[in-house]
């Protein structure tokens, strides 16, 4: 994948901004998260006017070797084409919020293990039928990981080149929170086991069988010795083009809204490969899947969001851009002490 | 105020409700708190489809004795009236999140300390130019405050004859963190100094002093011997309307948001009165405000967003608003299973 430059955020307005802030009528601090999230948007997007600009959901897909055996997974393989097709008929959880907040919906075929006819809303960009089972093999090779890199970069181009300059990413793949686990076991150091949970709702025998299967991958594997590698490891293909995606996205300087365990996931490889790209993003919800409080833990950041879900496909991104929106309403829209004529703090 | 009797929720269409909830296109539970408001949506309205229709935020402005000594506030009480100036002229937080969400806002003036000009959105309600100090004598009498229940009622009432069944409240009052704290140690029994926090802003040496006040004013004061005194003794106008206004929407069925601590305290009072007010309320965040997690704790109930907020004015109920949005549409508009071809779980 070509480089893609991603630089640390300039400051040069950050007192400006905090002190229009500041002068809104409000006691100080008093919007709490929101008042980061406009700061954040002002420094991201370089002006003391930042805005939301064609907010959009970006959903890849892809199917997971280790996912035909049913190994890990409780809901069969098949189950991520019917939700690309749910998807596209609008049915799905995503699409109802999307719809709400008006969201532009893309859903990308990153790796589905099956051939869908064109679709106006379908973009094809598809690696392969699935990836390997990385019991066996690498889930796919440095060339494939690369190719999906680049795919889901420019998914974004386009919609950036569209005015779009806010992003959520989602993603549908039964199977892939064990690559997510293995991945943040990867980037975080934590033990497979405890990064590893219910995912779409494994009991508890099937969970004890996924943490044996995954201590079985992590074993089977020399320890990757670069980011990309790990991602080709252990990966999906829609992890990967996530990661092209986000990375993508920060160099455009848009903001990223990072959903729940998967697409931290796929942040954690990119942040591997540019630390800064953490700068860009603001973290949607702090989903239940059990691993990924952690890897917020891991990057050091709060999550915007704590509804208990758990569902991926984006949801939590598409219920935390309202948010961000909101923060940057405030900034632009509130009037200040002096233009409201309200007292400040008489002390 | 007469009698408004608040009958707890028929639980008839419960299991009906929980299946359609598990037949939608997700893993069961995946969508966590939406669920919840999902299923309690259906148990108010008594429908398998319920809706969120005109939503409105009212907002309740009052002034305080205690306050123009400036005892307990570190702004002059004149900022009560100059807000009610911003919310009419569209330049606080509040106005620019009911914009965003297109929410109804009404401003009602329950008793602050300046005449207002006739103005097409503000509702005079005024019981009298603020409260008397409750250092040396209750803050009402127990008429006004009935006057306040039934204008806040009122309010209400006429909101829903037009066809609002989801309404949040908020409120306006320099001094009014030292009403809510009071009515929160009657009511929790938690000492008052626990419950007092720095409300729009008090350095160190301003907390210490309010503490010291709100203590003497509890000792000053024959314990209240019913809730409606303790709002008397205790209240601000615009929390005994508001108290009166959640006693309303929950008798009338409609699904009640509840802000942050003042609008907690008055629930406090409401939920004394009649306790299965509280089947019919949504909490909408935590507040920062020191005292309002207890508070939740007391009642026994879980906010939905917690973004450090502590501004008043309704904008945690506004920022939920959209949230409870979300849960009645996933309900209506996701496909199921079945209309999907969907696969279930194969174990």
């Amino acid at each position: 994948m070509q480089e893609m430059k991603i630089t640390p955020l300039s400051q040069e307005l950050r007192d400006a901004l905090q002190d229009k802030i500041n002068q809104k009528t409000k006691p100080p601090g008093s919007l709490g998260r929101l008042e980061q999230i406009a700061l954040q948007a002002g420094l991201i997007q370089e002006t003391l006017r930042p805005v939301v600009n064609k907010p959009a959901i970006i959903v890849f897909a892809g199917d997971h070797g280790i996912a035909a055996e049913g190994l890990v997974n409780p809901f069969p393989q098949a189950v991520t084409a019917q939700m690309v097709y749910n998807f596209l008929q609008g049915g799905a959880a995503i699409n109802v919020f999307c719809r709400q907040h008006q969201l532009q919906l893309t859903v990308v075929d990153a790796g589905v293990n099956h051939e869908f006819p064109a679709h106006p809303l379908l973009k094809d960009r598809k690696i392969a039928c699935g990836t390997q089972n990385y019991l066996h093999a690498p889930a796919m090779s440095l060339d494939q990981c690369r190719l999906a890199m680049e795919a889901g970069a420019a998914e974004v181009k386009a919609l950036h080149d569209n005015g779009c300059n806010t992003i959520g990413f989602g993603e549908m793949g039964i199977g892939n929170t064990s690559s997510a686990a293995l991945l943040m076991s990867y980037f975080t150091r934590i033990p497979v086991a405890e990064c590893t949970g219910t995912g779409t709702g494994s009991n508890m025998q099937q969970l004890m069988q996924k943490k044996a299967v995954l201590q079985q991958v992590m074993a089977h594997h020399v320890m990757p010795h670069s980011p990309e590698q790990a991602l080709a490891t252990f990966g999906g293909f829609e992890i990967a083009m996530t990661c092209g995606a986000i990375l993508q996205a920060a160099a455009l300087k848009m903001l990223v809204v990072i959903d729940g365990f998967i697409v931290t996931s796929a942040l954690l490889a990119a942040e591997a490969m540019q630390p800064h790209v953490k700068d860009y993003c603001v973290f949607a919800h702090c989903s239940e899947e059990k691993g990924h409080k952690a890897m917020l833990q891991h990057l050091g950041v709060q999550p915007l969001l704590q509804l208990d879900m758990r569902l991926g496909e984006g949801t939590g991104a598409a219920m935390a851009i309202p948010v961000i929106q909101s923060a940057v309403l405030f900034l632009e829209h509130m009037a200040s002490f002096n233009s409201a004529q309200v007292s400040n703090r008489t002390i």
